[in-house]
């Protein structure tokens, strides 16, 4: 029985590689990096992006658009929409049957609706969970991992696939590290074990502090698209 | 597509519904009451059941075991080893396949490790995910979800099955509450708009504030369930 579900499991995967191919060449043909933003709920995201957005939907002249995936609601779009970065909601709850992650099929169904001819960098925010996102690639050039400092800093070591599938580790809510059990270094000892030599930042997302080396990242991920390695 | 998609889905609740019953069969038979302790990863589960457990695997002479659910590695586990509560690690990535949730026959499976004969409740500590816990039942008589402050006040709205389906939220890390953006108030008026009076206890792990309260919550599950109502 176990075969049998595996198998599901495998070909469930290949059938979203395939469509995640198409959404990468889709994205290459606009001239778009694409950046997939995964954490657990509430680790930040929204309020990281409300942040690096916070100046207009142009960061060092790279324009931004946003992907909101979530079960259902439009919370987090709205927060957005304030700023006015062009930004498109994705339920997983409607058509989807309550999905736990974004995947490729659901991410093309949202292509019409992106104005990618009027971005280079689309950052698509993932739904909140450290397990099933990991596993299903949507299209990314990048992929960005947020951890907050107060999830406890065992989390590469249970959720060992997230972290090792990520470009960049940002460890959100350091502000509230005088007031949690959360050794950095045990954390990043940890990390380095499941992906020795991450690149990752250290960011509260509500002083600002880090911000500016979040946005500096994110706008160099074009140019690290487009040159050849 | 979707179609099938939705009817596979369907199938493999109802197969699970069906092993849950039998699990559930199987705990009345022995006398155990279940509690499903659902969060997202980092919420707090285990530190909480430390902290109820600190004085030994019995409460107010109700005597527990745990059953600790996680992807991979056995941490949560041997935390609560140290006190020798009797626990049992499931790993959801060893021949299921790296799932973000436990079902029903994950848990039967780990039936034969457990000394139901010896326990009056046993804890299910599920993998840290707000969506597929909530829709996978095990054969539990009561549902805890964990919510912590750090997570933020959206969070019934945005994950609304997980906190429609239980039976006691536990709000926890209250110590952060100076420190974080979290309005008490909004949390709970969105909880009720999803779950209309609904139990909670405000609760810091970190402290000891509140426990006692869960303590009492969890000492009289067993009681809840052997009174027909």
């Amino acid at each position: 029985m176990h075969r049998v579900k595996v198998r599901v499991v495998e070909d469930a995967l290949d059938a979203n590689n395939t469509i995640a191919r198409a959404n990468r060449a889709d994205f290459d043909r606009a001239g778009v990096a694409v950046v997939n933003l995964m954490s657990a709920p509430g680790a930040g995201k929204t309020t990281l992006l409300e942040r690096v957005l916070a100046g207009g939907s142009s960061i060092d002249g790279v324009r931004v658009g946003v992907l909101e995936g979530d079960v259902q609601g439009s919370l987090d779009a709205d927060r957005l929409a304030h700023l006015h970065v062009p930004v498109v909601q994705l339920n997983t709850a409607s058509g989807f049957g309550g999905e736990c992650h974004l995947d490729a099929n659901m991410v093309r169904s949202a292509l019409p609706a992106l104005p990618l001819d009027d971005l280079d960098l689309l950052i698509v925010e993932n739904v909140g969970n450290l397990v099933c996102p990991a596993e299903f690639h949507v299209g990314e050039d990048a992929r960005i991992m947020v951890a907050s400092v107060a999830e406890g800093e065992d989390k590469p070591l249970k959720y060992p696939l997230m972290f090792r599938t990520c470009e960049l580790v940002v460890v959100n809510k350091v502000d509230l590290l005088p007031y949690v059990d959360f050794d950095l270094e045990r954390f990043l000892y940890h990390l380095d074990a499941v992906h020795p030599g991450v690149a990752h930042l250290e960011v509260s997302a509500r002083t600002g502090e880090g911000v500016d080396a979040l946005r500096a990242w994110l706008a160099r991920v074009p140019d690290r698209v487009q040159t050849p390695a």
